[in-house]
């Protein structure tokens, strides 16, 4: 599959019209990255120069913790900084039906006639992957756009919210009180991947209790980067109540001031440098598995590795590497 | 790297001490296919043909909803009925700290004196589908040992935790009224994949009312299967209370009536079909990836397209493109 001449022309004017600021090529834009395909990649190399500007935020935590909510105080006062501001909502766990929490969106409504203000749920489709490079690009698009901060808004705290809080420079984990969240990302060590830990509905009881928790842990956990010599991050524990905007003034100050520790330590660029390693192998994966679905589909001797596979005739490994033969010798192969 | 021939004797004599019904080689087994590696290859292509006679039963929900006391209490009945059972507790979430859910195992040490109950925390480790990888072929030695019933217990419903449903053959989704789970299970179409419904803490307020909302909602979505003919699945919806056994019987009933199901409609085989298929695809993704990281070390032209791609000159897809071409011309491919 290739893009004919006429598609081109379309996707140039569509670039163009991204860069000047415009709303529905951006939608048009991140549909087409969300699709993956052809299209996609011609716009991403179109486009890729453009991009890397604006400072990522991961906001992550379990269902119902307040994470909207969160969110949309957040962008109030990034407005009044002046900010322009993107929310990419994305829900790992909803592969079957997209979009499942665009209901939580009509909370944040309120910016929906602001220019600088744009909110978007991503559909998950495909393979595990899928999301986290359909999100790495969905954010290209939203930079050259010309956000200032992208928020990429998941839920909960899985393998796949873990890519894509790799898909942000500043991680911030939102938690609330007598949930039993607290302890259970005590436990299980997801600690590590919070640069900003929030525990919302903070005039509910045990509230401070449960901050008071995660700071000792963290202080216990605390393990200096010599790598980055002067530089220490530690992370803050804020208390919050979206609902009134209470604490979020704290919450956003922290922000800005992780975006300077990582300009000035290096760690943004290690961060960066990271995460294209991460895409680059997502998207390796992502080509030697069409190629399997190609291959089932078109080539008997694959096909007969699966099916002896199936009678438990042949082992996974020994089939995954015929497979790999035949990639190989395959004229059709990437 | 290859296995020499002093580990392949250990190996065999591994093998035969599992087959024989030893839990101290099973856990070394475990351990062994856990770490990946030419070991576990070797032992699973060993095995491989004694492995697929479990009823493999997974259940998932989110932290809090009592699962390690469900399944503990399952484990109860099913021993009466003469089973042997195993369980896999494995936490996606965990990526950092292996093992993380090992504390919630103490409630279950009632049956460590059994020799026919098996219980083993999975770490999770590498990549997004290493877990679920290392999960299919966990399930193979407790085969070969001889468990008719493996439970694969997992945190939460995120994509990862669809990739260990999918090893199941019966998958069993556990929630609390009052949670907000069961709306957040409605809205965002993770009911599809349960196959039986529990709503454990029967006990709280709103009990009923959940229920009652998970089954109309299951019957609002419900669609014939017509290739299964005659043979449908209605997904029945248990109330429990994990902590006296209420509502465990019928769990039980169900999981043993859903296997009968499965068999009798042909599905059993088409879901091991689709498993197969989705562990090939893992383990190819596997192998690119860990090309990736090989090339990345070796081939200083891959440095050099990864640095582009840092550098903002070359577009990752483009970028894995060049590398993949120098994956096939490379001598040490594979």
């Amino acid at each position: 599959m290739t893009v004919d001449s006429q598609e081109l022309t379309k996707l140039d004017e569509l670039a163009h019209r991204l860069e000047k600021g415009d709303k529905r090529a951006l939608a048009r834009a991140i549909t087409i990255v969300e699709n993956r395909g052809t299209q996609a990649t011609y716009l991403i190399k179109r486009l890729f120069q453009k991009t890397g500007k604006a400072h990522i935020i991961g906001i992550t935590g379990s269902p119902g913790v307040g994470k909207s909510t969160l969110v949309d105080a957040l962008i109030t006062r990034m407005r009044e900084n002046g900010k322009k501001v993107a929310v990419l909502a994305v829900d790992p766990s909803s592969p079957f039906t997209g979009g499942a929490i665009l209901g939580d969106r009509i909370r944040m409504q309120g910016h929906t006639l602001d220019k600088d203000v744009y909110i978007r749920s991503m559909a998950n489709r495909g393979h595990q992957g899928g999301i986290a490079l359909a999100t790495y690009d969905a954010v290209r698009m939203l930079e050259v756009y010309g956000f200032d901060v992208v928020i990429i808004e998941t839920v909960g705290v899985g393998q796949s919210e873990l890519a894509i809080a790799q898909a942000a420079d500043t991680t911030v984990l939102v938690l609330m009180p007598g949930s039993g969240d607290d302890i259970q990302a005590i436990k299980s060590g997801i600690m590590e991947i919070g640069d900003i830990f929030v525990v919302n509905k903070g005039d509910l009881p045990g509230a401070n209790k449960s901050a008071a928790e995660i700071t000792a842990s963290l202080e216990l956990s605390a393990h200096p980067n010599e790598e980055l010599g002067e530089y220490v991050w530690h992370q803050p524990v804020h208390l919050a109540i979206a609902e009134t905007g209470e604490g979020v003034d704290k919450l956003y100050e922290s922000t800005v001031k992780h975006k300077e520790f990582l300009e000035e330590s290096g760690m943004l660029k290690e961060r960066r440098k990271a995460r294209i390693k991460a895409e680059l192998a997502e998207i390796l994966a992502e080509i030697a598995q069409s190629n399997l679905e190609n291959l089932i589909e078109n080539s008997s001797s694959v096909q007969d590795t699966f099916s002896h596979v199936v009678s438990l005739t042949t082992d996974p490994h020994s089939a995954a590497l015929a497979i790999m033969k035949e990639f190989r010798e395959s004229p059709s192969f990437l």
